[in-house]
């Protein structure tokens, strides 16, 4: 039996998100990689599972997203890698497959992700990537402002700014939970063009729904509804009513997941 | 009454390419933007005509297709753009709309056009591009040769420099016609990395079908299924039978339209 690290690409919109939900439907991505891998070594022995570095959400994509897996098998990684692309959808792309450590564990063994929340200011310009985009006029009507309702980039960037650092993001999470919600976030790159708004962000871990509630709290603020020093205060009392809304799951993709170098 | 320029983006996939046609129950781009300024301007007295720079096949994308139309309207270019995005379904954008010379016409004002071919060769690694690139295995498959089969990049290379130039490019259209087949392509342009095959053709002119048909062409090559040298001889006799196969229609993008700069 031998540990192996997959590197996966997919689009999320047709999933219910990374994890297998009991008695759902939907289909999720763990479950298309667990099938495909388990009917690819059927006399294993024990049941395929599959570890993500996290879970992402219905609807949100993956440019890199990591997996570790143990497998009883014969085949190279190059093989294993070829029957996956093989039998998944082609929504879902297996990019590497490399045998790990015994200890690695795609998500203890995570040091740092970056997720990127994409925002089309000018959707027409963005058709080939309609659905990995939000459009602006779509998180303006969460706050029930016009499509054309000026918004600051400076609010944003300060709000970023802010929102950055160890601190506890109980706020910013939507299922309650008994383990520790403090987290690093290290930096929230806010990248703004003619036609683009991008934020990345850089951090240890992140919580359910985490990023898309920064991204609501970022545009609450660019658009005036909150002051930007008011986010400090989610900092001090973990309740979620402090912070913003849920921004749509098609404008989120995790982009990259780090490991130590060894 | 009015002359304008319309940049447009849009993805091919559910249309049957630019023209209308008639009694085809498959919409086209040309047909939905049509429809949008006719109820945009209801009284104009005429009905409205949109002309492209060239009419997209089937299933072929557009980054930035270029369209000329007459408007009898009181609206600012800023406001038909806006109206015509507002109403369009969103696998179609139009990105520019501005004032244009008078004698000004799509077709026949354009010097110069690009078309990009892109070709997946580990599909795994493009998910969100998926529907406009076509997988090398197709082209292969194309062949009746297996998915890994080797194929050579200075053979490809080599077929391209030939393929250019000023020639009768009769061979390499689909449908008759009385017109001349003569065209210059300028350069193709072959980028190769690990996991895409990208072909760039920028001519003063291409005919029907004569983009797809020449990247099977270059496949064949490629593949070593026909010598390069033997493409010459398509130029001297312009018949169907002496060129490559037709490639699929997703893997191709109108990239670009030259203009005078007046």
């Amino acid at each position: 039996m031998a540990n192996y690290r997959l590197t996966i690409q997919y689009d999320g919109t047709r999933y219910g998100g990374w994890q297998k939900q009991p008695g759902e439907k939907t289909p999720s991505i763990e479950g298309k990689i667990e099938d495909v891998l388990a009917r690819m070594e059927p006399d294993m022995g024990y049941p395929v599972h599959v570890i993500a570095s996290g879970r992402t959400d219905a609807g949100v994509h993956a440019r890199a997203q990591t997996a570790s897996v143990h497998l009883e098998t014969r085949r190279t990684p190059e093989q294993i890698r070829a029957c996956l692309n093989a039998y998944l959808p082609e929504d879902i792309g297996v990019t590497d497959v490399r045998p790990a450590d015994e200890r690695f564990h795609a998500r203890l063994s995570a040091v740092r992700k970056t997720y990127v929340y994409r925002v089309a200011v000018d959707p027409a310009a963005h058709v080939f990537d309609r659905k990995y985009m939000t459009p602006l006029s779509e998180l303006a009507a969460r706050l029930n402002l016009p499509a054309d309702a000026p918004w600051s980039e400076a609010a944003l960037r300060q709000t970023a700014a802010l929102l950055c650092g160890t601190h506890d993001y109980g706020a910013f999470v939507t299922r309650r939970t008994k383990k520790s919600t403090v987290r690093t976030v290290e930096h929230i790159d806010v990248t703004v063009t003619p036609d683009e708004i991008r934020l990345a962000f850089t951090g240890n871990g992140f919580l359910y729904n985490m990023v898309r509630i920064l991204v609501g709290t970022l545009f609450e603020a660019a658009y005036g509804v909150r002051k930007p020093a008011s986010v400090t205060a989610c900092f001090d009392r973990p309740e979620r009513a402090l912070s913003g809304f849920t921004a749509p799951a098609k404008g989120l993709t995790l982009w990259n997941v780090e490991y130590p170098a060894n």
